[in-house]
């Protein structure tokens, strides 16, 4: 199981479980199945060093589709994750709360500092650090805007500083606190989970103006990957597709919980883009699903729960017959 | 001229010299204007997370070709140049000396810190950290291998860091140093300049297993590119394309030489990847050349210098007619 620890381990899958069925549906990760379709950068980008111009380009229609007044808060990276692990050189120091059960990667980057889990926001007390992912992954709670508007508030006129992942506030957009220029406010957001492309490696921060000029400095004049640029550039100005992919995913998380409550399983909650399900021995449906070729994402301290990523339109059809033979 | 402080900045110059004929002949970064021509990903990488297993794959491909006996030493990152500015979080602290002429991404990185330029290494004294770029960039500069070796081998021994870009070491093999495990070495190595794909961003820190280890937590589990992972894992195992490469490399510098000499022009040296050239006037000479769509890269600091990257080999003509008219 311990292969497993995160979503998208599908080549470690597939060693575990030689004779399972291919090719295998991995719905281990809170990917969208059906990403954006525009094209690819172009061979010839490849051939030149990214344009800082279509850099800063990228990061004003970012910026505007997170309702950003000013881009220059706006930091493109290549990944979420290659902004959320500098983040402990640049505001660590004093005392981190991560609010459990929390994605792995903020665990790596903070438990090696002082950090302590707790259960809820409120419950971080002073600490100078408070991490937390909305709405999160794996279990999809989420802490309405308004409430998180005042934490955040209260904390930062106490000097403190908090850190919101909202990798997959694209399904949940009414959370987002993206927009707030308050001190000591770091938002993270994800392009590869909503826009179905993680293999692009593009994500951002946005913070003050200070901190995101010291971040461009880490990272140097060419964060990002041709494809990244491209990709971004032209999905963030499309909102047409946000619209509609947003009403799609929720109905199909929809159709995916009822597939999975006639399975016999206990859907908690989750977001539109993974369901977070009880199951009385997932550990063991974990193996029956891969055995079938289906990669779900259990987790070794809880061997009760499961996480599902939605399946694509075209894929619910396997989905449900491997249920019906695994959960019958 | 403050907006052309790097290669690469071929929009602005569009921008600057609007009536320029194009397309633009860019020869302002050290880039193999012919590069590897193997395959991109295929578009459906782009909807997974990276596997981790190509990743390590990818890690030991690359140590073969830098000769480096164990991958683990091997640290694939999106570009050089998030390597080397990573350093000083991880290995600053103390005095630092930069060996100048140096680029200037290493200078943005260290000089917030205490950090002064040095003419030679051998001046660097007791620093804490010698950064240097071997073979160098813009003017060329090499230092023999068994001189370095000494050099690092005396300094570590002295409990001092030395970090070796080797950015362009591709054209120059024999001075490499990245197979030496000896504590305090850093070697960074950019698969762009010589593979001709900057675009891709992939790029290499080759250290202690120790320090290994801390830069992989710092970049998370999904460091590059769907390309850059295919790019690489293909590029690197191609010791034919390479060797032919470099021979063809080697003759296309000469030509450029002779060409450059015929317009009466002095070359200093450089390396096979861009020549580094004396000019009388070189910022009213830069104008001129870009005044007919050729981008040069000038050194603000340096008005009698400029440095001309390859031309392919279908350009190398263009570049004949127009030093004839600027430079008759």
């Amino acid at each position: 199981m311990g292969a497993f620890r995160h979503g998208g381990r599908l080549h470690e899958a597939m060693a575990a479980y030689p004779d399972a069925p291919r090719p295998w549906l991995d719905l281990s990760t809170g990917i969208n199945p059906e990403p954006w379709p525009g094209p690819r950068a172009p061979a010839e980008a490849l051939r030149r060093l990214p344009d800082s111009a279509q850099l800063t380009a990228l990061e004003a229609v970012a910026a505007r589709a997170f309702r950003v007044d000013d881009p220059g808060r706006v930091v493109a990276l290549p990944g979420a994750e290659a902004g959320l692990r500098l983040l402990p050189n640049l505001i660590g120091g004093g005392q981190t709360a991560l609010v459990a059960p929390i994605y792995g990667g903020h665990a790596e980057a903070w438990e090696p500092r002082a950090a302590r889990r707790v259960h809820a926001a409120e419950d971080a007390g002073d600490a100078d650090v408070l991490v937390l992912v909305n709405p999160n992954n794996p279990d999809g709670r989420r802490i309405e805007r308004d409430a998180l508007v005042a934490l955040i508030t209260a904390r930062s006129a106490r000097g403190r500083w908090t850190v919101v992942d909202e990798s997959f506030v694209e399904v949940a957009p009414d959370l987002s606190v993206a927009d707030l220029a308050i001190e000591r406010l770091v938002v993270l957001r994800s392009f590869g989970k909503f826009y179905g492309l993680p293999g692009a490696r593009l994500g951002f921060v946005i913070t003050s103006n200070e901190l995101a000029r010291e971040i461009r400095v880490l990272l140097g004049d060419w964060p990002l990957s041709a494809d990244a640029l491209a990709l971004g550039l032209a999905a963030y100005a499309d909102d047409a597709w946000r619209a509609t992919i947003q009403a799609r995913l929720a109905a199909q998380a929809e159709k995916l919980d009822a597939l999975l409550t006639r399975a016999g399983l206990n859907v908690l909650g989750g977001s539109d883009l993974f369901r977070w399900v009880a199951a009385p021995d997932a550990h063991a449906l974990f193996s029956r699903l891969a055995e079938q070729g289906v990669l779900v994402r259990p987790f070794a301290d809880r061997p009760d729960r499961l996480r599902f990523g939605l399946p694509s339109r075209r894929d619910f059809k396997r989905l449900r017959d491997v249920l019906e033979v695994v959960a019958p």
